[in-house]
């Protein structure tokens, strides 16, 4: 090591909340990283003397503990603050982003990209989840008759921490995607950026400490190798990594994860394929939108995208006219050079290391039988940032290549992946043929169909689908408003069976329960109920209302009672009502619901579901919201919907009703000051019997009269 | 081999179709199986020169395109008569049990509790799966701003096999519980039973395959060694192990699994907990249902569940209380003996190899610290066939013992799992130690929480979900209703992380799911409904009704097309009609509902979310069937319920309100003349704004006039 290398600076690592460097004396190798457009050295990595062990305990105690101290709506939130924190500094982060050799569309894809995940996890999280920690999952399953034993399931995080080893390829939407979902979890993140580009992980890390916004431990970087980081996880812990399948196996075969029961996910090699349908001919709007996607794909990131595609399925006959569009739109769109130079479409790979894998792919390929059908291996000139256009001997640029195949079914196309802007172009005869060479790939994580064709879209995507963690469905109707064949959204799982790694990343809320374990309960509604928070048929009730139907002297109309008083189980039974023959009529008329099994004895005889003309099910929900309602101006603001009604038992004229309302699930708003309030309503008849069941749902204040103030002189007058 | 020996039959194993049995000449080396409580030589066991990849290929190919031809719900029902034709012969099956030990008792949870595990997927699978061989998982995610492009998730059967590799315990419930969900999945199964007990799984696989329920290649049978069998296995197959941790960690590190991508699941070993809870003193309901719960773990099949209790938690001082107890229950409850003798309530452990490595364990953890309690090594005294009571040479009985621990963090206790009758008692200090000495588990299937405080059960049960699978609350509320501790039901998810082996079983239609692959779909709202086959919003309609609205002249009214005309986008597109100031008054005083907002216009006003006096939801609702409705005897015969209503935008008198309604998904029983069809019902003002959303659920004939008769003349004048 020369002294000129010393001075380059050592990249930090966040450990156990401090910002820690290794000691110079220490370090015996440390890895050099380079600008990709330039060769300027830039930083040295190294973790020698980092206590990883000590780190995954503090994430243990000091992490799970104050992620603990919050709930997931109160997570979900401050991922949000930290979106907004992240993207008022995002021009920062192109500038470094810059060095790697993304282009200013490719930081989209990355900073703003990243950000974005951020946002869809703080609304997806306050939406779809309780504000609380426990999650049930799936409907309660009744045991037992009499109904004093029942099961469900629960979710509850993980009690330890997740290492999250990233890919070079997108170091800042890399770790992010993965860090939204553990947080809103709570369960503490490890990140281990890949050592090429990891100096822009440090630097969104940094941000994310100095924003004040996460509790501390919830984030620990590693700054370099993971060494002996697995030595001391265990069934606690979770590894979601993201590489190559060789590293992904190396670390699966570890005896912490075999023996020990720590959860491992990957994302590693993928093949995948874009299908062009047969109805896709040249002059198609899909065969136009299908070479769009290719190019792009092939461009993007310089190709260095796991969802990139390898392998382009085309029908016999079409090989020739989708390298030529391809070629031509390349040649009309493309601008290779240093993204810092105006104009730039095309960046550098990550650096010339990968440069050189890249080509030793396609050369393995070319040997295995690809022709070089568009492109070429020698070093391309490119743009600098000084605007001349030139071959840059420390530069990792490379010309985009596509290979032709006369054996589609060479095995070299469907397992070797050349990870930069190289495709190649094989041949189907009829749709299960297309099937076959799509499986070839041994599981994805994507594939394209392209066809207009219901039909074949059907067959296609069905087929294809065991082997495919997501399939893209490109024709006409989306071509200008898809979000890309190689574009994870965090609404949809990313990841795929087989060679793809195995795993489940994003997907929604899906991606928040990978770090909680499912845990089925049993007990008693009551017990059901002290554990989930959540009321639960056949539990204690406090009731106002009618004596009758079991209301105490005293209990006040649940609706009377804003959030911070109300209690579930607080419950409402009214008295029985009525249903006349009248009653059915007019309503009848009314709504204009004159079916005939309101309307004709006869024929509702005759239905093999009613004993004779019967009220309406609207009729029945519509008294529920008569017999439960309290009319004044109150912390009830308004009844916004309804679900899981069931009519169970008809109510034919001269039978009564009544409802029983309880307060089953609370969800105070962490941004507002209401509330959801979802209250279990059953109907039952004079013989007992129940008639209807369904939640209703509704929004309440959690203060009153300080309620939600529009104009709160007139609501409480 | 002794000429004795050979004269000895081999088990037969099922595959490709047929029963194999080994040349005797090729045998080199058989298993010897013998009655479990007298010794007697029953069977002998090998699978050389068994085609394992022809088996598997045979699965692949014959087995996935045999149960590729029926749906989830055709599938689901086989399962039914598969359910009543073992039903009627179980009294066969219970003779060969008793020879592995086995008691009536246990007869029930094994033999029954399989049979249980069909009826139950059968049951789920109609219910819960569509009649199709999609599943769609979860919502449609919007990702475009004109609904052109948008994703959900798909879930479709793997494209491969299932090995289910079983423990000895449970031959009919543990090859049941794994076949069941398979079958209704599409997934063909490979069923190798442990060796000492397989002769029990071969009968009951016998009876399967002479049903001629089943489909040809939905299961076959592996008698004997597995061999090289995850050798032929990749990406497309799974592994279902249950068995010893060593086993499993053997299998988990297979090359095929750490890099082939073969799924695996195991269920392994597990120090089961059962906590007393604090206020559960010895005059307590739950103190006595508690030792009820820990004699039958202890003694039901002998100890031999991987659900049984190994450590017993109690609160300082409460030891001696629980171990007495224990053992005057066992004293006046449990009668040892041969299974076949009357009265006997306990049996033989399933060899006498398994009782040396019980009694092996015991003295280990004696040993290491546990003071022998309760209960004997010494060969006991047991009730025999012939109604004699002796010391059984050959028989493999074993008396329940207890140990007590004076350190309850002694390592042993928490990592050593005796396979039989015994049990440990610890105490803790308080509900934080009780946590973590259950968590020192290091990962188990099951803990009871036995408790009447409803803040206790949910401080332990919350605080050890994240190291269990299953948490069962006992108390007095459910003591006598509770399924047990160490009984999984099908309902809920059996299986553990860490040393339970990290998978999942059971747990309803989530196991059948375990055999599919979740696939992100994206594409034109056209393109999803193509490959779901239910449609979706934006898709293509075919409209009936009002012109203004879509309707094209000369299609008909949805609601007058049976099942076997309609199709998923055919709608129907009312009208708008007008709401007046007098239809809320008329609504609001008929049904009772006086709501503020429908009643008084200041305070309305007042209310953040209305504009004015409003219209109540179920006004819309109600006036929704009004114009949707087709009065006259139809296909439709009911209105069963509704789901998912939203209310949007608010509706003031002077607004009018139209609906469109569309097939959604149809779902046609396969045991019945009819079938339920989920409606779209979108409620639009005369803005075209959206004011409601929601399904509709009806059932609707098959065939019309040819309808469901209950009395058809009627119904069809």
């Amino acid at each position: 090591m020369t002294v000129t290398e010393t001075e380059t600076p050592l990249l930090p690592s966040y450990v156990q909340g401090e910002w820690w460097t290794p000691n110079e004396a220490d370090v015996q190798r440390a890895a050099e990283v380079r600008d990709a457009s330039t060769g300027e050295l830039l930083t040295r990595v190294s973790t020698e003397g980092l206590d990883l062990a000590g780190a995954i305990e503090y994430g243990r105690t000091v992490g799970q503990r104050n992620l603990g101290e919050l709930t997931l709506h109160e997570r979900a939130l401050k991922l949000k603050e930290l979106a907004i924190y992240l993207n008022e500094r995002k021009k920062d982060l192109y500038e470094v982003s810059f060095k790697t050799g993304a282009t200013k569309v490719d930081n989209m894809i990355d900073v703003d990209g990243g950000i974005g995940v951020l946002f869809t996890f703080s609304s997806k999280g306050r939406r779809e989840l309780p504000n609380s920690n426990v999650i049930i999952d799936g409907n309660m399953e009744p045991l037992s008759k009499d109904g004093s034993f029942a099961g469900e399931h629960i979710y509850t995080r993980i009690p330890g921490v997740v290492a999250q080893i990233n890919a070079f390829n997108f170091p800042i939407w890399g770790m992010l995607e993965k860090f939204a979902p553990a947080f809103v979890a709570g369960v503490p993140t490890l990140v281990k950026p890949a050592t090429p580009t990891g100096y822009l992980t440090e630097a969104v890390v940094r941000m994310m400490v100095e924003s004040g916004i996460l509790p501390e431990g919830s984030i620990q970087l590693i700054s370099g190798s993971a060494r002996d980081l697995l030595d001391h996880m265990d069934y606690r812990d979770m590894v979601a990594f993201t590489g190559s399948a060789s590293t992904a196996n190396a670390l699966k075969a570890h005896k912490n994860v075999v023996e020990g029961g720590v959860r491992f996910t990957a994302e590693t090699d993928s093949l995948n394929a874009a299908i062009l349908g047969p109805d896709a001919t040249e002059d198609s709007e899909e065969f136009k939108a299908f070479i769009r996607v290719l190019v792009t794909e092939m461009t993007a990131k310089v190709g260095q995208k796991c969802t990139a595609i390898r392998r382009v399925l085309v029908p016999k006959g079409m090989e020739d006219a989708v390298v030529k569009a391809a070629g031509a739109r390349i040649e009309d769109k493309i601008v290779l050079g240093d993204p810092r130079a105006e104009g730039v479409t095309m960046g550098a790979l990550a650096s010339t290391d990968q440069l050189k894998d890249v080509k030793g792919a396609v050369e393995k390929l070319i040997a295995a039988g690809g022709e070089l059908a568009y492109g070429s291996l020698e070093a391309p000139a490119a743009l600098t940032a000084a605007g001349t256009k030139e071959v840059v001997a420390d530069g990792a640029f490379m010309s985009p290549v596509i290979l032709k195949w006369a054996d589609a079914d060479a095995d070299a196309v469907h397992s070797t992946e050349a990870f930069g802007p190289a495709t190649s172009v094989l041949t189907y005869e009829d749709l299960d043929d297309a099937v076959r060479l799509a499986a070839r790939g041994e599981g994805s994580l994507v594939a394209t169909v392209c066809s207009n064709d219901p039909q074949t879209v059907q067959q296609l995507t069905v087929g294809i689908a065991g082997h495919h963690g997501r399939v893209h469905v490109l024709n006409r109707e989306n071509q200008f408003t898809t979000t890309g064949h190689g574009s994870p959204v965090p609404h949809l799982v990313h990841g795929g069976p087989g060679r793809a790694g195995g795993g489940e990343e994003l997907g929604g809320i899906r991606s928040v329960k990978h770090h909680m374990q499912r845990t089925a309960i049993q007990g008693s509604p009551n017990m059901l109920t002290a554990i989930t928070g959540v009321w639960h048929t056949g539990a204690d009730q406090q009731i106002a209302g009618c004596e009758k139907y079991g209301a105490q002297p005293g209990n006040i109309h649940p609706f009377r009672k804003p959030l911070d008083e109300l209690k579930i189980g607080d419950a409402l039974a009214s008295d029985l009502r009525l249903v006349t023959i009248e009653d059915i009529t007019d309503f009848a008329n009314e709504t204009g619901d004159t079916f005939y099994a309101h309307t004709d004895e006869e024929a509702a005889k005759a239905n093999p579901f009613f004993p004779a003309r019967v009220a309406h099910g609207y009729l029945l929900v519509s008294w529920g919201a008569g017999l439960f309602v309290s009319p004044a101006p109150g912390p009830v603001l308004a009844n916004y919907g309804l679900e899981n009604l069931r009519f169970i038992t008809p109510v034919p004229a001269g039978d009564s009703i009544r409802i029983t309302l309880t307060a089953k699930q609370i969800t105070p708003r962490v941004t507002d000051e209401y509330g959801e309030v979802r209250w279990d309503a059953v109907i039952h008849n004079q013989r007992d019997e129940i008639v209807a069941t369904y939640d209703v749902l509704t929004l309440v204040t959690k203060e009153w009269p300080e309620m939600y103030p529009k104009d709160k002189e007139a609501i409480t007058k």
